[in-house]
């Protein structure tokens, strides 16, 4: 298959060529209404200015309204067929053979924005957040640290996704900073809880699942049918209190060690532009049940990498894994999340878990410096970690190498300020 | 004080007189927009009317397109003083020496709408719902029947509110039938998880409230301004699945045994309405950390009541409790909640937990059944119950007695349908 190749200048050496095209919200300034684009390059894409002038003409977008919203549900809820017809369409206007848009000056200067002028924000209103708790590797680690090496992994681990309900509206876009949280920890020896700020302050390596069409209350979703409801994936930083979270969390689970706030980035990457990177997840043994059976075990290789800038210094990658380590799919995911009659809706969000692999790919500090066992090295300048310190900025990336291009997820950063006076 | 009277006919002997004006969001008619009313005698007043008809004066009121809109969320946003001359306004409108409704008939029938006739809607766009876990007296039932008397409270239960987030997607208003949930449960002897209909449904009684102007993302809300927040209460019904609840819930939390849905009613009684009824919280041993320090103890002296009417059948009364009993208040929840920076908005839920008391006081089957070990009588032809039955309608009320009138809650009611086929 020849190369697929844009007029967009350069686009082919970034991280958003033309087999990419990822979805997201931005305004083309601080003062601008926001808006859906597609990032070809170092441009985004103005659809509701594409929309606007009528080149939207495929049967299902045509008298649509979906690019004139603020948030990327409404296109969302239409579900594949009209995400298929607009990656045609879009793919078709930014292909180099195409000469609709430089035939026309004016209106190419319409749609382009450069990429470092616009100001992202969340890509969709995020009605429910869940958590799952997918990496059998993350789940073991923590097992070992907190239980010991022989009950490492819960009882039910192994036959179904373990998932919580997390905090909306505390979700965050990429470059929002993230004030250190204060809260109750374990009591010391006079058996009084302390009120302070958190000193267990971590990050957590996950990637999450928006929500197309969703489905009734009442209605679970097959397996089989799971994929038809991924609209596409973003890479996310749970950040975590570990001490405000382990002294609360039993019995009814994480809470204020957790929902002062999680970031995501703001470009959607598309399970078309996944599919040259599809593989094999792991094998599950036992089996599961029937309605977690899922035959093609179809998940993707994914490189994450997870960096800390301290102020004013170089950043430092701290950690590499991969998607494709998860135990439980996106698609099992969904399954067993709807089983019981639990109604998704477009927009929503189910995240991975910390996704952490095997040969030390750990996807939090607790688990890089075990516990606090020992210090993680930062490059010249940066010095050295157990948890995180004020200052620091957590950045994950991802990119997939595909054959002469990349499909990169852009990033997913975030600065810890102090905490705030008391 | 002499009784306020209103001129809406008979309104001074139903739930909701002129001393209570709760709001919610109702259809006329099934084919018309969902709009904001307030419940008086057996009409619902249509807000959307009023302000249509240039009848909200006041300063803050008169040029907002709060009751233009088809949720509350908006009115709930702009916080205490609003709500204050928005119910000045209603209550002088329908007072018996108001003029303006009786002497403008053509008004008056736009504005009022039977009761009977009207559909409900869910009040607000709820972004997030938190569920705590406030009764010590269910909290200690439970924990004895599953860890025995001697540990039955957790450690960090006195010490803070426990809470969780529950799920949004799935809260539905009274009156909507709700689908046996299936799911996974405990291994029998084989080792293997069961896939089943839930075979333990129970029923949680519980009361919410509705979250006001909210707060940003990194300011917590403090214990002494957190009444600013509250704009209202409606009762709950948090239906559970024990067996799948079981199963699923170490160690991030209750999941998919509760997420399938959560039922509340329609109507929002303010704190005005609920004022005469203010009473002390019990005293707190030991002493909450500062931030948690609630020197008024302000709750509410609310009686509330659940039946159960089989399909075809009379309702019993199985149970009765009272919103005084919590030991944490929904000042100190709210508190507690956003004492990490975590942001409550404007529509948000958050819900008391099961609300059981002294004396077999119990809120859940599971404690009236004390964990399946007894059976529950209900009236002739009613049969006998553990859990619930399909057929099964669970109906919550709660009505303030005041001196010359009620205050009612209305009524939060759900019935049982049969599990999907497999």
């Amino acid at each position: 298959m020849p190369i697929l190749k844009s007029f967009v200048k350069g686009a082919e050496d970034t991280c958003f060529p033309l087999q990419n095209l990822p979805y997201g919200i931005f305004r083309p300034t601080p003062a601008e209404h926001p808006r859906p684009g597609v990032a070809i390059g170092d441009y985004v894409f103005d659809l509701s200015a594409v929309a606007r002038a009528g080149l939207f003409e495929g049967p299902l977008l045509c008298d649509s309204t979906c690019f004139f919203q603020e948030s990327l549900n409404q296109f969302m809820s239409m579900g594949r067929p009209a995400w298929k017809e607009a990656r045609e369409t879009i793919q078709t206007l930014l292909s180099f053979d195409d000469g609709t848009l430089m035939e026309n000056l004016d209106l190419e200067d319409t749609v382009f924005v450069p990429m470092s002028q616009v100001k992202m924000e969340l890509p969709a209103v995020i009605g429910d957040y869940t958590d799952f708790y997918s990496s059998k590797e993350h789940a073991t680690n923590l097992g070992i640290m907190f239980r010991g090496k022989d009950n490492a992994l819960p009882v039910n681990w192994l036959h179904l996704p373990i998932g919580y309900h997390g905090r909306s509206s505390s979700i965050v876009v990429s470059g929002t900073d993230l004030v250190r949280p204060r809260g109750q920890t374990t009591p010391g020896e006079d058996g009084i809880p302390q009120y302070k700020a958190s000193q267990l302050l971590d990050f957590e390596l996950e990637m999450a699942v928006f929500i197309g069409p969703g489905n009734e209350l009442g209605k679970p979703v097959s397996v089989e049918n799971a994929h038809e409801q991924i609209f596409g994936f973003v890479l996310m930083n749970d950040w975590s209190a570990r001490d405000l979270q382990k002294w609360e969390y039993v019995p009814l689970g994480p809470f204020l060690g957790k929902n002062f706030g999680t970031t995501i980035s703001p470009w959607i990457i598309t399970m078309d532009a996944l599919e040259p990177f599809i593989c094999k997840a792991p094998e599950q043994d036992p089996a599961p049940l029937a309605y977690l059976k899922d035959s093609s075990r179809i998940t993707f290789d994914i490189p994450l990498s997870v960096a800390i800038k301290p102020e004013g210094e170089k950043e430092s990658v701290i950690t590499q894994s991969n998607f494709k380590y998860l135990y439980w799919t996106a698609a099992q995911q969904i399954a067993h999340h709807t089983v019981n009659g639990c109604n998704l809706r477009p927009g929503d969000l189910l995240a991975s878990g910390t996704i952490s692999g095997p040969d030390g790919s750990y996807g939090s500090m607790i688990e890089l410096s075990w516990a606090g066992s020992k210090e993680v090295k930062l490059e010249s300048g940066g010095g050295v970690r157990k948890f995180l310190q004020d200052g620091d900025e957590v950045i994950i990336t991802a990119c997939c190498k595909g054959d002469g291009y990349s499909i990169g997820f852009g990033s997913c950063a975030g600065k810890v300020l102090p905490a705030i006076a008391e």
